[in-house]
């Protein structure tokens, strides 16, 4: 973790309007298979281009981040929707938020067990609601209310995914043997930490798109942690934290919720750049900085007004992606 | 709402260690009774003295916090533990947070039913937990085994808070008769909203503390909004909205918990004094400034590292008091 690996680019004649990412962790191409790779690399496209297609027709930056965020919902390569992550009581419970920077309106659900796309909950309650954040059966409740597709908790069984919780519960059932210790994992520690890392913590989904309004939309979506406890919510749905959007910039993070928590990451690149007056490039690369001092891994996508972009992220690669007005792609997949 | 009160209290000889508040909102000398107003006052110095014992003691500041928060939270004036309001389903659900500026850890719960004290929960996943945020059941379920206080829901019942929400259901259904619109309520609307925005988003309790160490905690405490539903949360357990403290302030929001979200309050006024250099007085009321801007009624307390306080609101009153290393104490409560 000790890298920081960023894509950077600036904006010329064709602006950059839509990046994605989905999710930063262990991601090492010796682990990768060429089909696996491809897979995850068509996804993001047929994601970038599904939120392009809504830009270049005269569509908002909030339904761009909404059409991109659904592809990636809807696929179990990512932790987020149909690929959410079992908790301890092998349920889902998905996260999500979103933020339109021209108003600073937003909205958020978490804990949520039955919503297909839990992005369009958040939507509706940024857009259909007074508030901001709606929880549990509650935010299940409104979404239905306000037509949000509801399916059956069956749709998110996946054996790949049950598995995974198997291996993480056998995991920290050593750990806590090992040192006693019911918090912590050392996450300095080789291969063993490597793949918990992999299975726990990964797979974010988010989008920040840049409209013709000049309006920019940040979205996140997440199924959170693999064999979470006690309810527990991380960034993705917590504004300031996971997301933000306002006249500067819109970001989405991915990465070790709790940390990301800690620094309010999404809101402190805004702050950089409104207050310090640093670039986007600046101010992520700045924040990434940041977690990485205080142990926090993972990443984040930012774009701001004038198109530029930046991917910045401290593990070993991170998914991502951007599309400019002209329909150049750019599909990354591991660090430097 | 147009006016801003701020009580600043620059230190000298004798620096401010704890500050407190009860809640923003509609809070005129025409509606109280001399032996209401007493009771505040009582209750205030009582919470002051609860913290201030502990800090002289040698205790640390989330231990001050907790100190003066339980107090508030076992009285049936504020909206937080024993007085808080009711949901639309007649139950309680109260959310806590709590952040150390030292390490910038930091702990929070939402929608809780059961725990006497919410900011103990809070205080327990910071301490406790790995995590940041736990909701619901399950954060009940992690507060009992760390040994947390959870008592029957009959605890929270009250009389005055039912009749509370049966108003505020009755002027709900007036407002929706009328404009038909579920969402707002124009709060620059005379007599009629007065009542409404004091029965609906008032009494949210907070402290923050400056400890021997030169450490800082804030805490906030809340019942939420009268009649809420979908299991609606607002800034209160929202690091960064409601609560953040690191080495250069420590602050506790109070009012309309959406606005204070979307701009990320507390941390804006640490983010303020980071990155522009203000001081906490100028910071504070530049947030307040710019919650007046969106229409956001509330207000909050700060206290910086050399002991500084500042308590803006652009409400009618805001309960609120301080107390000095030396055992001074303010205590207001209207405005100008």
């Amino acid at each position: 973790m000790s890298t920081i690996t960023s894509t950077f680019a600036q904006s010329d004649s064709s602006k950059i309007i839509l990046v994605i990412h989905g999710g930063a962790g262990t991601i090492l191409k010796k682990n990768m298979t060429p089909e696996k790779e491809k897979a995850y690399h068509d996804k993001l496209e047929e994601a970038l281009l599904a939120g392009y297609n809504q830009l270049k027709s005269g569509k908002t930056s909030t339904e761009a981040v909404k059409a991109a965020i659904n592809i990636m919902e809807d696929s179990p390569l990512f932790n987020a929707g149909k690929g959410a992550v079992y908790t301890n009581k092998e349920t889902q419970e998905m996260d999500a938020s979103i933020m339109r920077g021209s108003d600073k309106n937003a909205g958020a659900v978490a804990g949520v067990s039955t919503i297909k796309n839990p992005i369009d909950a958040a939507i509706a309650v940024m857009e259909k609601s007074e508030h901001v954040l709606l929880t549990g059966a509650g935010a299940e409740e409104f979404a239905a209310s306000q037509g949000v597709e509801i399916v059956d908790t069956s749709y998110f069984r996946s054996d790949v995914r049950h598995k995974q919780l198997k291996r993480v519960q056998e995991k920290e059932k050593m750990v806590l043997d090992h040192d006693g210790d019911q918090g912590s994992v050392d996450s300095s520690e080789d291969e063993f930490n490597i793949d918990y890392i992999e299975d726990k913590k990964f797979g974010t989904v988010g989008a920040v798109a840049l409209d013709n309004q000049g309006t920019i939309a940040a979205g996140t979506s997440t199924g959170g942690m693999t064999n979470k406890r006690y309810n527990r919510v991380g960034d993705s749905p917590i504004i300031g934290a996971g997301t933000y959007a306002n006249d500067f910039a819109g970001i989405s993070c991915t990465g070790h919720g709790e940390f990301f928590m800690r620094n309010v990451v999404a809101y402190d690149v805004c702050a950089l750049m409104e207050y310090k007056g640093l670039t986007l490039e600046e101010a992520t690369a700045e924040v990434i900085r940041k977690q990485t001092e205080i142990g926090g891994s993972g990443g984040l996508i930012g774009l701001d007004k004038n198109g530029n972009v930046a991917m910045p992220f401290n593990t070993a690669g991170m998914y991502r992606a951007y599309i400019t007005e002209n329909g150049t792609m750019f599909i990354g997949i591991y660090g430097q």
